[in-house]
Order: structure tokens, then sequence, then C-alpha cells
């Protein structure tokens, strides 16, 4: 069976392609050319089937991912169905199941089913929970189980996984000179990294590697190889860890191109504002263009509680830097497990970083949505502004018009638009 | 009497620039340099004394200011307290009144009164909103008018002002080839605008400017030499009206601080991404390093709603390169006028972008911020992350920890930090 890639590899335009380009500034030849080149990847497992299916990567609008999923503190099908809603009614490109509680099997049936988008999932997670569950500590995890899990989920239709076959001994070994507040701050990650330091083993996700892309090729899965060492503070931000870690990752994802493997890279986490543009950089001149998807990344630490805006001024630059999908952040991050709303939220904080994003990069269809928004407020056409708005329900209940629709309670009379227009006209 | 400025230039250390630096990166004595050269304005007009003395310019804390005011349409004293009990609430270093509606005497002496921080206007506004309620068309202002509006508020103890000295024949002239979706956004602006159209006259606060210098220098009033022509939208930024009237405010700059006035510039607006960090770059090469005030900048025009959101992605951009004086964009903006629940998101999202750009500044203090809640995060010291957040009540309210204070109901056993903090101990 051939994944995308192979097909794209061959002068193939699939199906996928042709419905993934909708609304995209790309042919579907130009999308098949894209991802023959591993510069975009179109996440679809061979077993699932949905409405909406989207490409990421280079010359293509950026995407929005949502990160859901039940934890052991807050398991509840009937909330997951709700984050799940409020997600796609906020107009996220993907969803993952992080699930680490409930009935993870069920949950993850019920994401692939209901999302109507793609679906991502780490499956280190339903591993560690098993474990956890059978007060089995972590360090005695049992590689064959990893790869058997890893496959379970791939024949379950999931469309890309979570991997962090970069946390090896070699990047481990940079935390030793390059000191950290926190060594690694991603679950998958920290998880490896301790198996590995107890057993003094290489991470079995590197070391068999082929093990993994022979899984992903037989399902069409596409591999998203994890940043277990993304920083978690300012301070640790651009280090030894990280950077090896992504060296790593670099000829990774030239041997899963080889093997017809879909593979994108995964990015930061918290990072000073003037090292953004320039880690977006390095991350597309090392992976030789393959797809950046990243977490925030959060220019502060300190905005607990607010971290959709944080994410939002994180994702808006690395964005219009080339990085090609955004992990939202919700407001609920670094305290508590999101709710309905959170994520609502944090889909649409996401969603404004990369329209800004697609602005910067020219996206003509970006353009036009700005332009349509602002020949609607020269003629005070408040309708219109509510159609052209990213969320048309909040403006339709916020908007506030005088009495004489000639203005809004903000200026009243003195409209400047109104009062300028009509001295120049 | 002397100003900051003449006193600065002067050599002389004054007691409003002691109370300046608490805080800042910068002895007193290197403020008064700051000054001197213009680089650094404090705004304190002599006749008001308040609590939280500020200065804005090069090597200092990145300011806020929230917008309030009454409008025609939503006049009310109780409504206005709220407002600016929830920007000091939230954090803002200055307010400023910008009421055209209900008694404007009685709210700028409120705001005076009762604000902490210094506080701006733009004297036009209650010009214009008297001429509106005698049913006086706008073309009909008499220049002395203006002038004495402007008068009686630097005497009423107003610290800096907004003046559209800017909008000029020449500026003006500049829609002509450069075609707008929309010519003016800005209220005062739009007024001048429509005045020297109609009268085929020249801007008044341009052609008297040295009558303004008068009196702002006997009141120790800071100018903010108003961006008339910002663009409104992301298809006008960066055009010919804009950089006109960038180039004609530099002028006046320098003659405001040869004559002893302390002088900032306004700037945008709706501006693309891209072009935020270079438009920076102009203004302070061109009005050799004048302190930089921005209105946002919105890197989109259609997230109505979510517009502090789209402000603060500007912000922090601007901000790192080098911006100094953010003024807040609220949910409500595009929208009606805000509440004072907008008005506290609206602070708290300028403050995460003026943060992000103190760090990106280096600003030691803004970095020992980030590095405190981190090394509270490496620990679990969840009261510890309390206290170091940006908006400590909102943490409180929303950390949802797990019962053994192990980890947070994200993770719950699956903490990453405990784990990774483990296997390197």
């Amino acid at each position: 069976m051939r994944t995308q890639l192979d097909e794209a590899k061959a002068g193939i335009v699939t199906d996928a392609m042709r419905r993934a380009v909708e609304g995209e500034p790309v042919t579907a030849e130009q999308l098949r050319d894209l991802i023959a080149k591993g510069h975009a990847v179109l996440p679809k497992n061979r077993h699932h089937e949905f409405a909406t299916v989207r490409a990421i990567g280079r010359g293509l609008r950026t995407k929005v991912n949502a990160n859901l999923g039940a934890s052991g503190e807050c398991a509840d099908m009937t909330v997951e169905r709700r984050k799940l809603a409020a997600a796609i009614r906020a107009g996220a490109d993907s969803v993952m199941d992080l699930s680490t509680g409930g009935d993870l099997e069920a949950l993850r049936a019920m994401y692939l089913q209901e999302a109507g988008t793609m679906v991502g999932t780490v499956p280190i997670y339903a591993v560690a929970t098993d474990m956890v569950r059978r007060g089995v500590p972590l360090e005695k995890m049992d590689p064959d189980d990893l790869f058997s899990g890893i496959e379970t989920q791939c024949r379950q239709g999931v469309d890309y996984i979570t991997v962090h076959c970069g946390v090896t001994r070699a990047s481990a070994k940079k935390l030793e000179y390059f000191q950290r507040i926190m060594p690694c701050v991603s679950r998958g990650g920290s998880i490896l990294l301790s198996w590995m330091r107890r057993n003094h083993k290489e991470n079995p996700l590197y070391e068999d590697f082929d093990t993994l892309l022979d899984i992903a090729h037989a399902h069409d899965v596409t591999l998203s190889l994890g940043d277990g060492f993304r920083p978690g503070a300012i301070a640790d931000a651009i280090d030894g860890p990280q950077i090896e870690e992504l060296l790593v990752l670099a000829e990774l994802a030239q041997r899963a191109r080889d093997k017809g493997v879909q593979v994108m890279i995964e990015g930061p986490g918290h990072v000073p504002l003037e090292h953004i543009q320039s880690h977006v950089h390095l991350e597309k001149k090392l992976c030789d263009g393959a797809p950046f998807y990243v977490l925030g990344p959060l220019p502060t630490d300190i905005a607990a509680g607010y971290d959709h805006i944080t994410a939002a001024i994180g994702g808006a630059l690395a964005g219009a830097a080339g990085a090609d999908f955004l992990c939202y952040v919700t407001p609920a991050e670094h305290l508590r497990l999101p709710d309905e709303d959170d994520v609502y939220q944090g889909v649409m904080a996401a969603r404004i970083a990369a329209h800004v994003a697609d602005l910067a990069k020219g996206i003509p269809q970006a353009l036009a949505q700005d332009r349509a928004m602002s020949q609607c407020r020269r003629t005070l056409d408040w309708e219109g502004m509510v159609t052209a708005a990213l969320d048309p329900e909040l403006v339709k209940r916020r908007l506030h018009v005088t009495e004489d629709r000639q203005g809004c309670t903000m200026c009243g009379k003195l409209c400047a638009v109104k009062l300028s227009v009509s001295a120049m006209g």
C-alpha cells in the first residue's frame, strides 16, 4: 500500500490532495510536489475517513491544532464531546486526543468518529497510563509494549502521532553542561528520559526507528517528531539539549521521507521573542524544509491564565517566519485541564495568530478577508462586518450601533470614518 | 518655570526623576540624560500631583496606557470610576480621558484626582463635543477656541496631550496618489482634515505650533504628536500619508525639544506583522530617538471581539523593536465603548505585550520575574506560582492542584517536571 508521500513521489495526485487544496493558494499538482519534497504533509490514516482534509506545510495556510483529552483527574466522555464540539465550532483544523484518563480506547474512537478533522495522539501516554493503573513503575516499561501500543493506535485510524525519538543519550547528555531550571517539560519526553536513565539504555524509538517507520508506513500515519527537550522556561530556551535534539530529528526526518513516511518536526515551547524567527529558520534549514509544528511559542513564563494570548504573540511571529502548524495553548495552560470555554478561546487565539502569519506569508485568501472587513468599515456596513469577522457570533453579540446606524457607541457622532470619507468624497 | 526637559538639559536631577526610576534599570542621573537628549519623557504637569510617576523611553520598561472616558452614548460618572479602578487594578501606567459625553470638566477632574497615574487627553475632543452640543458644524471651528481648549486642560493639570499637528496640507495631499480604503480613522485627525478641506486652510496646530509650545511649556505638558493618518486597515498601512506625516512630526519634535517641551510620537494602528519592526526603526531614526507611543499595532483587521489579542501580538513585536509606550486595545475595539471588564482585559493583554518586549529588551527586572516563576514550577511551589504571576488573583482562582499537591489536573501523576527533575536529580 502506498502512502500519500509514495504517490506524490510517483507523480500521482490523490483524491485526498484534491480535497486538501480547497481554500489554499496552491493547486493539487503543486501540493503533490510539496509533499514529494517533504515540504508539506497530508495527515490522513488510510483507515480514517473524515470531512475536512488538510495539508500542512510551505506555501499553505497556517493550520491550528487543539489539544483535547481527559486526564486522570477529569475523565468524562460528555465533557470531552463538548470540548471537541467547541474546538470544531471555533475552527480548529486538527485535534489531538491526549487522554490519560477514562476509557482511552473509547475516547480515541469517539474523537476519530466525531472530529471531522485529522486526529493526532501521543501513543506513549496510553502505555504509561496503563502502567500507572497497574501500579507498575514507568522505568519498567517494555519497549515491545510501546511499539505495540503505537501499532494499535495506527490500526485504529490515528492520522498523526507524536513520537519523542530525539530524546537520545546524546541529547540528554547535553543537560549536564547546559544547566536548566526544568530538564524536561514534555510528558512523553520525560517518561523516556526517566526510562533511559534508570535502565542505562538508548531510547527505543530512536534505536528501533525503522520499526516505527514500518508501522507508520503500513497505515500512512504521519510522524510528528516530538521535541522532548523543548524549553519550559525562558531561561532554558535555545540551549544544547534543544538544538542537539533538533539535529537528531533532522536526520530521522530524512530517513522517514526516504522510506515514504510523511514527517513533521515539533518545536517549542517557552522562547524569548527575539529568538523565535531565527529558531524557525534554523528548523527549516536543518530539516530541509520539513513542516514545523510549534507549541506556542510562549515568549514569557509569567502570564499563566492568559497563555492563549502569550501563545498568539509567539505563534504569529513563528508563523510569519515559516512555521506551518500552530498547536493552540488555552487560558488553562499551567493551571488545570482546559474546559470547553478554554478550548474555544484557545482555538480562536491560535487562529488569530495563524491568520496574522498568513497575511505576512502573503496568502491571497487571507489578504482578501482583511480587505473585505475594511471595505465594510468604510461604508458602515454593520451586517457585512459581522460576516467578515473571524468570530461572527461574538461580533453580532457585542456590536453596539447607535440608533441612527451612523456609528458605534465608541465615537457616536464623532465617527472618524464617516467624517473623513465625507471630507474626501 | 522650567520643565523636566529644561532641568535635564541644565544637568539637574529632579524629585520626579528620582521617583520615576523605581523599578527601572537606570539611575536618576541616567534618566536625566535620556530626558535631556529627548530619548525619554517624564509626563507630569506641574499642577498635577500623583502617586505613580513614570518615565517613558529608551532603556526603560515598556509602559501601558488605558484609554478611558465617556461617550455621547454612554456617559455615567459611576461607570467611568469603575473603569478607572479596573485599569489601575490591572496595572496601567497611564490613563487617557477621551470623554466625548457627560460633564467633560467633571470627568477630567475625577481622572486627575483619582487615577494616581499620569493622565493624558485629546483636547480637540472637548472642543468638538461642545460644538456638536451647540449644533455648530465642525468645519466652523474657530482655531482660537481650539487653543483656548488646550490651555484650559493644561491649566487643569493634564500631563500629556495628543495633538494632531501632522495632518497638514502636504500629508493630506498624499491621499490623492495613495488611495486608501479609509482616508482617516483618527477622530482628532478627521476633524482637522475635514476643517482644512472645507476652509482651504492649513492645520492651525501646525501653523501655530509655537503657540502650542508656549502653552505646553508653561505647564510642563508633554506633547504626544498624534498620527492622524495612522492606517485603519491592513491594506492602507505604510503609505504616503502615514510616512509624510511622520516626517512632519519629526521636525516638530525637534522644535519642541529646542524649546524645552517634552515630546513623544504616536504610531499606528493597523500594520501587517512584517512591517512592524521596520516601522519602529524608521520612527526612531527619523525622530532622533523620540519615545514612540503605539496604538496596537493591530496586525489584522478581522479579529473584532479579540482585538486585545491582536494588539498584544503587534505590541509585543513593536516593543521588542523599540516602541516605548503601548496604548492598550480592548476586546470592545471596533464594536462599542469598552466596559469595566473590557478595560481590565485590555490592560492585562497590553501588559503581557510590554513584558514580552521587556524580556527582548533585556530589562533585568523582567528577566528575573520569569526566572522566579520557573523556579517555582520546578519545585511545584503552587503558592509561589501565584505570587510570581502577572495576575495573581486569576491564577489563584483557576489553579487546580491534585489532592496530593504533586501535580495539576492537566497531567496528574504524569507530571513531566516531577518525572524529569527526579530522573536527573
